[in-house]
Parts: C-alpha cells; sequence; structure tokens
C-alpha cells in the first residue's frame, strides 16, 4: 500500500479543534495520507488557516460542513466531533467508510452505562455492538478487523495500559486503586471557556470533577474486563498549568503475596514489543517531558514506603497517545500498515 | 506592644532565598518589625538589592557574615539557613534571642528519627529537646512560651492540618493514608540547580522523592503523635510548572462507620476559631489560586465513588503557610500579639 | 475621614472581570472602603464567590444587576463595564456619586477622536467634557477636584509615565518613538475567547493590534499635549505567556544636543516625590517582577549603541498602577487622604 | 549517498547542552545520519540518558571526553561546545572532518571585532578566515564548499533574514533600525545559572544585555557586508517566559520613497524558491507558535502609523533555525543531498 503514494483518501470531521489539529500534524508526515476532506461546522467555508495559523501554506482542504462531503471520494474517516452528536453522524455515514472515532460516544460498550454518565439513551446501540475499543496494545487483533474504532480517552490510556496486565494477573487488589491523574490543558479542548483561560489556569492547579469523571466509567470497563467483575477505581484528575502530557500516579495494594518485582516483570513482559509503551528501568519514573509530542507511554515503577503497596507512574502526551497519535495507530493497525508509521517516539524537549 | 512601633528588632538569617525574601515582603507590613540584620554568607557585604533587585529602595540593612552581626541589638531571629548547617549555627546564638528556624532541624523530635534520615547525627541534641514543633494551629500554647520554633515543612503542613483532628478521633484508617502532593517550583528553594531551570520545569511534571522524601518522618511524626502508636503514610510529592503552591490530594479510609459528614464537622469544628484554616462547604475544593501570597489553608473533602473512603483536599501556598507566613505567625504567637499581624487572606488573583 | 472608620460607600460596576476583583484585594486593606454595592448583569443573583472562588468567605455583597442599586446609599463609584456601554450607564447616574471610570470611554477629550477610533459617536459628550483624565502622577489637582476621573488605560500608564516628561522638556524627538510594549494575558479580560485560552498563549508570544491599537491615540493625546502639537507615535503591543505586567521598551532619539543624563535628571526630578513612580539608578532596568501586585511603576534608561538615541524602559503590573490601583490612588486623590492607602509596593516574588 | 542508508558518522561535541538534545532530535530523523560519538567533558563515561532522560532506550553511544573520540571513524562534527574554547578544539581536529560550529567563536570574520566583544585575540585566526558564515539562504554556494561552517546566532538568524534583502536593495535606511528581539529561555543554554530558574523566568519578563549584547556585532556584519558599509543597529533583547522561541519586532524608515509594497515583494522574491523561509500574506503576522519544532522563519510585514515607517516581524524556534536544525540545513549543503533532509516544518501546536 505504501508503495502506491498517497493512497488513503481521509477525511477529519471536526478538524478545527486541537485533536484535528494534531491529527493534521501527525498524517503530514505519514506516506500514505491525504487529507482529502477537513469538515468544522461553525467554520465551514473557511481556509483551515483562518481557524489555525500555523497550517498556513500547507494546501490543506477548505473546511466544509459535514454534509458537503462527497463521500465517494474518502476512505477513512476520523471523527473528532463533540460526544453526543457523534453517534448520530457515524449512523449516518456510508458504510464503505473505516472510521476511528475520538469522542467518548463509543468507548463504553454497555448503552446502559453510558446512559447513566451521559444523561441520555445511546442514539446508535446498533453501531456500539460493532464499535471495538482501541487501546491498540491491548485489542490490536480486533482492531485490524474492526470498521469503527472507539479511540480511548486520555485518561483512560494512560491508566489501564499499567495497571490492566497486573489485574490480569490478579498480581494488585482490583479493590483498592487509586488514580491521582494530573493533565494538561489540551484535555479541555479549544472550546472557549473561562476555566480554560490562560489566566485561570497559570501558576495553579487544582482537582475537578472529583468522584464524577466521565472516565471513571471508561477505566472501570477496561480493569473489570481484566479482572473478570466489576471493579470500582478511585480516579481523580488535575488541571495543571501546561499545554500538553498526563502523568497518572496510582497507589495500589499488592495481592497473593506478590513483590514489586512481580509487577515489573509482567508488565515489561506484556509491552516488551511494543514501539509504544516502555517500562522504565528500576530507579526511574516517567516526566511527560519525556513524551511531548510522541506516541509513547511510558511506564515507571516504585516500591512504597508503606507495606505491602506499590506506586505505578505513567507518561503519555494527552494529544497523542491520548488522542490523535493512538488514532493514527490504529487507523495503520485497520490498514494492515505497520503501526508505527507517521509516529514519532522523539520527544520536542524542551 | 504595638503601640510602641518597630519595636521587635529582627535579623533574618540567610535572607538571599525565597523563603527570606518572602520574610521581607510580610514584615514590611507587620506594624512591630524592624528589620535590623540581614545575613547571607557568599553575598556578604553586598546591598539587599543586588541578590532580590525587587527589593531596590527599601532602605534595609545591607547583607553581612552572619558572625558579623551584633546580637545585642537582636530581639528576634529567623533562621533560613539550609539543613545542617543551621543546628550549629542557632546553638551558638546567645540565649535572649527568640527564634523561628524554617529549616528541617529541629522539625524532627526523635534525633535517631533525624539521623537515620539526614544521614548524620544531631550536632544540638540539647536544643532539640528545647523546640518546639510550630504548627501553630496545633501546638499554640507551646509556641507561646518557646524560645525556639521549629516551623514546620510546606508538605507537612498540608498534610497535617486535615489529617492531624480527623486521626486523633479516630475517623479514618491512620494505615491507610495516600498524600499525593503537587508543589511549585519555590520550593526547591533559590539554588541554581539544573532541575530547577525554566526549561526543565515549564511545560512538563512528574514525581520525585517517591517513597524517600525527608517529609514523610514529619509527616508521621504528627500522625503518629494524634494516633498514639506510630505511623507510616504513603507521600508522594510532584513538581509543578508555576511558582507557588502546593496542593495535597488526600486518600483515606474511614474508620468505625464513619461516614463523610463527620469527618467534615470534625474539621470544621478543630478550625472554626482560626483566622487562616478554612474548611470550604460541601462541592467546594480549593486551587492553589485561592491561597497565592496568603497564609491560608482551605480544605476540602469530597465522598469517593469508592466505598468507605473519601478524599481531602488541601492547598497552602508554599512561602506563606508553607514558609515564611507561618513564621510571622509563630512570631506574633511567641510575642503575645495578635497572630494575624502582618498576614494576609487576599490573594493575588490572577 | 479615616478616623471615621469605613466611611465611603463604595460601589463597583462590573465586579466580575479582573479589574473588579483587584479592586476588592486592594480595598479589603483600605480602611476607609466599604463594599457597598457589586453588580454584574449576567451574573446577577449570584453570590460573588461563584464568579470568583477565592473571594468565597469574605462577606461581601451578593451580585445584583445595576438597576438594582440604591444609589442613595452609595457615595463612590468604581465602573469596570466593558467600554462603549459604560458612557450611557455613567450618564444615567445620580450626580452626588464620584466616579473612576476604568472603561476607555472617558479617555479620549476629543469626541471625534474617539467616534473614528471606535467606530460610533460618543453617547455622553457632555459627561466627556467634564472627565478628567486620571494619570495620578501628571494631574493630581484636576483630579482632587473631578466628579468623574477617567483611568488611563494600562499600555498608557506605562509609556506616558516616562514620555511625558522628556517631551514636554524637548529632550526627545517626539516625532521618532518607538513603543514596543509586552503585556500579560489580564490585559485581554476574562471573556472567554479562544485567543485567550492558556493552550492558544503559553509557549509563544505574538504581536497583535500592529498599527490599529486603541491605546495608540490615548499615548498620543498625551504626548500632544506635553508637545504642544500633534504627536503620532508607533506602539506595537505584545501577548506574553505570563498573567500580569506590562513592559514597555522605549526608543527615542536625543533632541538638541541633549544626552542620557539630561532625560535621567528630568525624571528623577519629575518624580522625586511620588511614592509610585521610581527612577531606577544607572545600569539597572525594570523587571515585570518587581512590581507584581502593586502600584509601582519602575523607570529604567539605557544609552543606545545608535548614536544620538536612548532607550526607557518601563514596568507596571497592568492590574494595578494599569487599572484598579491607579483607580484607588484617583479615589484617594478625590477624597482628599493619603493618596497610598491601600496601595502596596511590595511585590509577590516569585 | 542516502541510498547506502546511515552513511554519514557524525560526531557531537558538547552533547550535554540543549542544542545537542536537538541535534539528536533532529538527526533521529534523518536517513543518512549515523551517531558514531557523543563527547561531553563534566558528563563523560556516562550514559546520555543520565544527561537527558528523555532520550531513555534510543541505543546512542555513551558520553566520552573530546580527546578519547576516534576520528578515524568520524566522517562529520557537529560542534556545540561554549565559545571560547571551541576555537582550540576545532583547530586540533583532524582536517578529513567537516564540521558545523554552533558556538559564537567563528561567527565575526573580523578578529579584532571579535577581540573587542569577547575580551581576548582569537586564538585560531587562520581558522576563522576559512569558516564560512552559515545563513543558509544567503550563502548557500560558499556553505556548499566549506570544511567548517559557523553556524549563525538565533537572534541575528532572526534579524538578517527579513533586513539582508531590504538593505541590499536600500529598501530601507539601515542607519535606522531598531530590532527588539523577545526570545524563550533555552537561548541561555542548560547551565544551572539563577537567572534561567523558573520561579525567576516565568511570569515576568525583562530586557537584558541592553546596548552590549554579543549578537549585535553578528547582525552588523551582515548587514554591513548588504549596505556595502559599517551600520550599527539597535539590538535589544529580552527574556520570555517560554522554553523555545524568538519574536523579533523591527522597526524601519523607508528609504528613496519606496513603499510597504517594495518591501513585500522584495522579500518574497528573495525567498519565494526556499522550503523554509515564508513571508505571510498581507495582514498576517507571525506568532513563534506557529514554529515550535521547525526551521521555519516565518515573515510578516505591517504599515506603521507613523509614516514613512514600516514594521517587519520574524518568527523562528530559536533551538531549530536558530541552532540546530539551520546546523543540520548546513550539514546537508555541505553533503549536496536535500536540503530539507530531516527536518520538520509541522509545528507542534499547541
Amino acid at each position: 500500500m505504501k508503495d502506491k503514494g498517497k493512497s488513503v483518501r481521509i477525511a477529519i470531521l471536526g478538524a478545527s479543534g486541537y485533536t484535528g489539529s494534531e491529527l493534521l500534524r501527525i498524517l503530514a508526515a505519514h506516506p500514505a495520507a491525504e487529507i482529502a476532506a477537513l469538515t468544522a461546522e461553525r467554520s465551514a467555508g473557511k481556509p483551515i488557516e483562518e481557524v489555525f495559523p500555523h497550517l498556513w501554506g500547507r494546501g490543506l482542504p477548505r473546511l466544509v460542513k459535514n454534509d458537503e462531503v462527497d463521500w465517494s471520494g474518502i476512505d477513512f474517516v476520523f471523527c473528532a466531533l463533540p460526544h453526543g452528536t457523534t453517534q448520530e453522524v457515524i449512523a449516518a455515514l456510508p458504510r464503505h467508510l473505516r472510521i476511528v472515532d475520538l469522542s467518548a460516544d463509543f468507548r463504553l460498550a454497555d448503552v446502559e452505562t453510558y446512559a447513566q454518565w451521559y444523561g441520555h439513551a445511546h442514539r446508535a446501540p446498533e453501531l456500539q455492538k460493532e464499535a471495538v475499543y482501541g487501546l491498540t496494545e491491548l485489542a490490536r487483533a480486533a482492531i485490524g478487523n474492526a470498521r469503527l474504532v472507539a479511540n480511548p480517552g486520555c485518561y483512560p490510556t494512560s491508566a489501564q495500559l499499567p495497571l490492566v496486565p497486573l489485574v490480569e494477573k490478579g498480581l494488585i487488589d482490583a479493590d483498592d486503586i487509586v488514580i491521582d491523574a494530573k493533565s494538561g490543558v489540551t484535555g479541555a479542548g479549544r472550546e472557549a471557556k473561562q476555566t480554560s483561560l490562560f489566566a485561570e489556569v497559570a501558576e495553579g492547579i487544582n482537582a475537578y470533577g472529583v468522584a464524577n469523571h466521565r472516565h471513571a466509567p471508561e477505566i472501570e470497563q477496561g480493569l473489570s474486563a481484566a479482572a473478570g467483575r466489576p471493579i470500582i477505581v478511585n480516579f481523580t484528575p488535575h488541571l495543571m498549568p501546561m499545554n500538553r502530557g498526563i502523568l497518572s500516579t496510582i497507589y495500589v495494594r499488592l495481592a497473593n503475596g506478590a513483590a514489586l518485582g512481580d509487577l515489573r516483570r509482567t508488565l515489561e513482559r506484556a509491552y516488551e514489543d511494543e514501539p509504544f509503551v516502555r517500562v522504565l528501568p528500576e530507579g526511574m519514573l516517567p516526566s511527560t517531558r519525556q513524551v511531548r509530542g510522541t506516541n509513547l507511554c511510558l511506564i515507571g515503577l516504585s516500591k512504597d514506603r508503606v507495606s505491602g503497596r506499590a506506586i505505578l507512574v505513567s507518561a503519555i502526551d494527552n494529544l497523542v497517545k491520548g488522542a490523535s497519535g493512538q488514532a493514527v495507530q490504529n487507523m495503520n493497525a485497520m490498514l494492515g500498515i505497520d503501526e508505527t508509521t507517521g509516529l514519532g517516539i522523539e520527544p520536542l524537549f524542551p
């Protein structure tokens, strides 16, 4: 496929947000990707550089409305629309399209759980059944065959990659997991909200969505599957005065006489062939600086001074492995091409 | 005493660091404080504005070496020297001086614990016996009578204020406390270290000192006293890309059938007459923005989705309630004047 | 007046923006100020802590609509409303009120110039005639007698304080002035605009409003008055990734054989008795860090390597001397009380 | 050459600074580059990830001392050492090596000027004669044949690219140029200096090196050559609270009846075939956000309200086009391979 040049004609729906812009950055380096259509309902008609000046001079298509797209000229869709509206948009797309959806609309397999957390019945329950949850490293085979992939949330990616293998092996007490997560501001999107203003974010930190953030059921879905029974976790997100990055500090209780070395070996084995997930050596814990702009997920482990406990720390770039990078990784897996195509591992530091 | 004007002649030892500079900011608004001497070993001989240009034109004394100070002209000493060197300096001071020490040297009552964490035997064990641990709200009477007050660490202040009353009442399981703490960079001091460079700190976050930070035994000392038995906690500090502020997110397990309301009521009662410690109403959690530049400690409580658990969040300015502000509060208590003198509660926002 | 305690009953119109919040911070330390009313059209009915959580627990009045205020209980008004709407609001206020207006509505004495820059005829031209332009140091006498003071813009304050004395004395060529100004983000207000989002501001800089910023005619009004003839300047503002502060780097050509020393001496004399404007000694240039949270304006001078030229640098906090601090300074001048009342000079550093 | 794979064996001298790290980031994407040696005098013996944790797991060579390198295995050298020490190091290298020097040591063709600004006689004046000043777009032919290229300074790159074509054509008055330049902190290097600490840089701005910055003579060298006579400019650098980026706002006087359109057309023509230098369309001015992580130099032009004047704004990433990116661009030019190899134009935004 790569021999044929720009052979995958791509549409990005909702191209005026940060995940849209990040998809364009990544796909610019992807040898198979041709950007064929960009949509943005409110900015339709404008050149993309009017909403993203940094994209000036790239020769990208003008923004159009969703219903102006000629779908016959499109092979692959990245859907970066707000949750809630996405499910109907995707339900209306022609069936020849393969889709990675970056919204939350198809992440929760149980539509009851969806309704409970999102406040309305799911509007495309049939499509939900078809959707594959796209945490690439943990669902590669299913993703390869999927037509519709639900790209994981940023926090759930950072939490599940270190936790799932440990819960699966029963090495930690799945009923005693505390996830203290810290995210850069781009996680809140590009909408003009007072809480995202520089003056409200810089030089301060705070917790938010405590005990009711919508990423909690997504994390619990993955851990429950791993445990084989319903799991509830503490998940407490915090807003950080920085653009990109999620650091999840995860406090766990060792199970069944397990030792820290068992956790380390299990994670090392789980990810030994993975290009993007890396378990750091003993004594080293990750910083978000080490993943900025990359599709990496770095995982470190530490003993806890409290006996019988351990600490896991994971770092991702919320816009890359936590969103657009994993979306492209999923596209690569769906197309059967090298999963690393277009995806970097060299962070922009500083 | 206030009637007599600038009646307390103050020396600040180690005036060239951030806590020294912050003492000068606070004392400039203190009606009883006369700055009589400023010391800085390496910068001795320079005017203070050479190390702190923002203090230009204040008519402050020139920096001198410690041994150049005429102690007969001094009533009160703030010691802001590095730990390790402080104990000998204070031991050599005349006995008429009352002292608040901002270093870690006299915080740990048990000199064995000190030796274990600081790597050398304590050099002034007799003086250690005399020192009072100055978490003002929890030791006011002893502070009033003290000659030497050990000003608490920034993290320990943020952790103990919410935890001590709950542990004392037995409302939480003191063996299952996770303190995920996040601090601005001034906590690392003004020393020129690569890890404190703007380019190494901005736009990224990381944990540090995991399972071996020296503030852990200080927190445990307070909680052990409250519990009446030895307590070990998880304490995990993180470096934040901001100047000031500590947010401690504290994960606890409810004990003995206690409910979240019991925790709230206990904290409200403990601090109802306190000018600086405030328990926020239900549904509100603190941000470090709300305390910047003030001596406040704000405490919020939240239920945890995990049954039988709760979340406490405290916010302080590490340079004020976490250092120089509490030091002045302690001086006020020692001098028997209104504890709020010179200390603000209006944050600089944004 | 200060003997009577909280004797000035104050209303703040438009209290939900940053200048409103900053007025509350400053007035909390003002012995004569009683906050009697706070208005905010869209947030009317809410407690102030709902829009400003950092003001929780201060016992401030609830936000009301403008027309709900009982003006008979008010002595003094700070008007912090958006420009354009302000002129009609103030025109409708009872005449017993004395007013400092922080908007741009009454700054330009010439209503033709106003119409040209703001796109509509002035709606209160009679009131405009009455208004006094409140650059305190340069118009103290008129301010003392004024009923309505137009508080200067932030950039114009930072530019006029160093320039007006030099233009008056004819020491610089008033036709060859380049003002390169750099401002923190709070200057853009608290409105939820995409261009003010953290992710659009942090880690980057840009010029804006080049050759058409509305503060240019305000600066030119002051310099023209000083020169006695119409002056046009280059004024180029830049957006900085920080909350507070304006640094204006001003490039001038020496006139009439003047030397740098003449400029320095003229500025030193002009401000020698001023509590807030300070000319730094030779070899020292100001940083915005040195004025954060204060009402100071620091001015430094430097030779230029280009013969016959010089460089002036001024630093203010845009929310204090550039807005709410100068507004309180003006109130003090209007009330005949010590101009420094409530206003600090100790910056929050770092 | 590209067909042969990793065919250029590269040594980076002084690999422990930000330009060293940035070279490694760029060269990781360069198909011809093999990193054969990395030196760092003080960190010799350590793996590179000990000084740069973000480079963990890349399989890079261990840091060695300069004199431990086997030069016979090296084809190409990037020298990222401090100025002053560089000239002797390079003088001692074998002649088969081609070199791009990122220090200031070989930038000033006139060794008298060097001595005047650097305070000592040049220690390799013969080598200085051989060195080619590597502003790639303006000296491509000479660079192609050079053995030793002096990579330009960051500020001089941002100033000369917009100015040189205009001075050459005589469109602006070369005696009336004001360059107000604003740089991110990485420009100060990775040395642990108090002035580069987060707490000394964040939330504030200041000018520095006013009228005596060493980049002034470098800019003047380029403009003097363009003008055919000695030119002195005003160059005033400012420190910005951000990691990367330089914005130069340049104030010029139009010459000889030239109009703004003439300036625009001249710059458009000068750079129409350049992959990295782009003149923005009318009404658009660059931000450093648009170049972060790229080798781009964006140039915008604006009229000035002052008659007969104009404003130029240029934006670069100081670590890329201002240092390591241009260094690789120069290497490409020296090797006769596509100049864009390894060099991106898609910024990391936000």
